[in-house]
């Protein structure tokens, strides 16, 4: 890299993100994102844990395959068979990457019950391993801000004498502050030799909330690599923030005269197709995606009083795509319209699926005056959820709720076959659950239920996000409908479509679930 | 102040958080939440800004006469009328603060028309007079951090000859880093005369991630002041959380060494009751008080691997007063049991409120096995909504939705009237709205519809919160039931109501407006 103010965006949405708790995404919404983060300007794309589940080798392979400009990284424990399966899934990548890790600190060091020397003796082999299979190969000290220093410093220095190109440096209980945070990265620069050979990366949590700062404070030290999701998806608090990270560095230019290769303007798209997927909502106040990150206390400007929009605003709404209200479609639009709004947010249509979707368009267009960008995202993300698999189908509906009851006659088609059945509950949402359940039992619990308005208006659709959880598994379901209610069964059997795929696995997911703790 | 390393908190959840637009509270909500933040332990309240309306000052008035230990405060622009009104609001209070400013930067300077020595001139005539009226006097340079180093000094330098006790340093546009907000503490500390007599504070806004690293970069150098709102709400991407200030110095106390007042074990009910009074979601990878931020990946624990803890958790659930799935109540509940898990929870009740939530309770029980912490607070929500203001009231409601279409037969009584309607829609969200719009006419557009289940399981209450517009006044309304849809007009109607009160305020509402560019 010529340019020694470049800092890589390494994104692990679709690893580190996906790995939360009811995050789970399925094999298409995998590719559609990986494309989107390609389109953004991505660096290197962790795509997965190959070895985790036929799932998700699969998913890398397929992105390894497709993927243009960005390296694809796939995760593996210090472990041959881990490295091997990673090296199978990614060797198609036009620049592939191998990332390998284990836990350094006391606590970690204890799981395998391995002593410093045994650990360093392991570090080598893996590295020595992956490196041989592959140019690019990333190391990292599992729970380094809690690792002994004089210990870290060894082991990166043996990492990197094993070959590795990029040492990335995680605090992975997110537990770190910003000035030791550039402390950890300034003291390896300087007392670990070949330190200047590769290139550090820092992977924050956001535990006490700090994940920006102290990714950035790295930076500042000599770090030129930032892991990061986006909207911070990730386990317990999450991960850094792609788009606060890449913002900062941006609006900031002054103080942190770093650049990147992102397109900021791709940001706020990918922004909500990420909450869709994943079913995680972003709140009103998050940094530079929240609703109201842009939005000004009502009248202020209708005052008229600020000549000056700087003011009050360090940035354009614009700067991360963001165009409201943009009325995009209405009924009398036609189908090169729709695909060429579908190109513009992100979504390549065969001519089959955009048939599908004109269809489910015009239907929308009918009962809504104004079709805005929002509503095509959730149009085609409901369109995904639901047609991949068939298991279980909606046929039929019709709900009796209020102040005198409730209950619902539903009619579904399983694996073939109408079944009808007539249910009640308190309110209409229990009682369309204990339909589905009455059609097709079931042993899972509803973890969390949640609608939001797609837009403005009383006639807007709503997105429908049901999470449930069978025997530790855990998975989501989404749908759109300006029938909530609708949207809501829907949605849930969704999820009870995913979970019929997942008990399928059921091997490979205790397999996943032991995996996953060492994943940092 | 004895203890040198002692930090105050100032909570501005009722006045920077409250004036986020959507987020405004009703009296009695900010009552509640003024005595939950006091019994928390925060040394200060801004209870509101009392010359912005009649309503902000009848609360601060009241806060600062039922307060027991926080300072009350009140904030006023560098003008006279604003400081006599705000002492006015305060002066009964035990511990009563006046909080003044003025926008110093250039950007800011230019809004007033005032060249630098006049405002100085302004800045010591009106910290006078607010110190003749009150001993403790704080003052603020809004937009401290793009403010001309040299003046800023001076300006500083003025306001404690003047008699300011507290200086507070907003970076009102959440512009800063750690780094810099530290060497501006530092630098005051060094140059301004008199800095050693009084106490700095930090006031942060989110808007590139790094509220809670620059406050805590700022007690670093020297501010022993941190303000900061319940779940970070604020304006655009909000003020700095108090959660995660507090739980950073306290699980990072080996490397700041800081102290607060606060009782952490109160953080989880107050950042619930704030996300419900406000509509403003907390997002599940929210840092602390996140629905995931204690969540591990499903798993990890059922494998026992795990022997300590430690190994991914730096902070217990306890610590913030979690507790989850304590079911409390159930069907043979007696009343006084209702009342000591009311108080347990932050409400007290008079005799004929818990009359009228025990009816509630029962009615909860009877349909629902069990009954959490959750859904008590989520019932108290609600009573609380719909005593306030009883314009219209929903008497009876009878909705059909689903695949054939969808309709709706509503029964309100109107200021004592009665009238009944049946209307279609759009789902049947939009067929109970437009029945209320016949049956009481309006213009407001509906911003926001959300719903929640309150706990787990299929026959979970939902909360529903609606937010809407009206030539420039926004309302929230919300409602628990486990009829979804019958919690959805409720919210509708009460967010009405709620702008049926504003409406009759309508000559001070576009003061407030022009009032609210001023505060920082």
């Amino acid at each position: 890299m010529t340019d020694k103010n470049r800092v890589l965006i390494f994104d692990t949405t679709l690893r580190d993100g996906e790995q939360s708790p009811g995050a789970t995404m399925s094999h298409v919404e995998k590719l559609e994102i990986a494309q989107l983060l390609d389109e953004m300007g991505v660096d290197i794309i962790e795509a997965g844990f190959p070895i985790a589940s036929e799932g998700d080798f699969a998913a890398v392979s397929e992105i390894a395959k497709r993927t243009q400009n960005s390296v694809i990284c796939g995760l593996a424990r210090a472990q041959f068979p881990d490295i091997d399966r990673a090296w199978e899934a990614i060797k198609h990548a036009k620049r592939p990457r191998i990332h390998t890790f284990i836990g350094t600190s006391p606590l970690h060091r204890a799981i395998p019950n391995l002593d410093m020397d045994q650990m360093a003796e392991r570090i080598e082999q893996t590295v020595t391993h992956a490196r041989n299979l592959c140019d690019n190969v990333q190391w990292s000290p599992m729970d380094a801000t809690r690792t002994e220093h004089d210990y870290l410093c060894r082991v990166v220095e043996i990492a990197i004498k094993a070959g590795a190109t990029t040492i990335n440096i995680p605090d992975t209980v997110g537990y770190t502050a910003p000035r030791e945070s550039a402390d950890l990265i300034r003291m390896l620069l300087e007392r670990v030799p070949g330190a200047d050979d590769i290139i550090f990366a820092t992977h924050c949590h956001n535990d006490l909330g700090m994940a920006t700062a102290n990714s950035l404070a790295a930076v500042e030290a000599g770090a030129r690599q930032i892991e990061c999701t986006i909207n911070g998806l990730g386990e317990r608090a999450g991960n850094t923030a792609l788009e606060e990270v890449v913002m900062a560095m941006k609006v900031r230019n002054d103080i942190m005269p770093f650049n990147t290769g992102i397109d900021t303007t791709k940001i706020m798209n990918l922004s909500r197709r990420v909450a869709q997927v994943s079913g995680f909502v972003v709140q009103p106040n998050k940094a530079i995606v929240g609703k109201n990150a842009f939005l000004h206390e009502s009248g202020i400007h209708q005052d008229g009083v600020l000549k000056n929009v700087e003011t009050f605003e360090i940035m354009r709404p614009a700067d991360i795509g963001l165009n409201e209200n943009n009325i995009v479609l209405g009924k009398h639009s036609g189908r090169a319209a729709l695909r060429s709004k579908l190109t513009d947010l992100g979504f390549e249509v065969g001519d089959n699926q955009l048939k599908d979707v004109f269809v489910r368009f015009k239907a929308l267009a009918d009962r809504k005056k104004e079709v805005y960008d929002e509503d095509i995202v959730a149009l085609m993300q409901d369109t995904a959820a639901n047609t991949e698999s068939d298991h279980l189908q909606v046929k039929h509906l019709r709900v009796v709720c209020g102040s005198d009851g409730q209950s619902a006659d539903l009619t579904m088609i399983v694996d073939g076959e109408e079944k009808t059945v007539h249910a009640t509950g308190d309110g209409p949402v229990d009682a369309c659950f204990n339909a589905v359940k009455a059609i097709f039992p079931h042993q899972a619990r509803l973890q969390l239920y949640q609608v939001h308005a797609v837009t403005e208006g009383t006639d807007a659709q709503a997105t429908v996000t049901v999470r449930m959880e069978e025997d530790g598994r855990i998975v989501a379901g989404q749908s759109a409908d300006t029938d909530t209610i609708l949207a809501s069964v829907k949605a849930y059997v969704g999820a009870l479509n995913r979970l019929i795929v997942r008990r399928e696995q059921v091997g490979k997911d205790s397999d996943a679930k032991h995996i996953s703790m060492y994943s940092h």
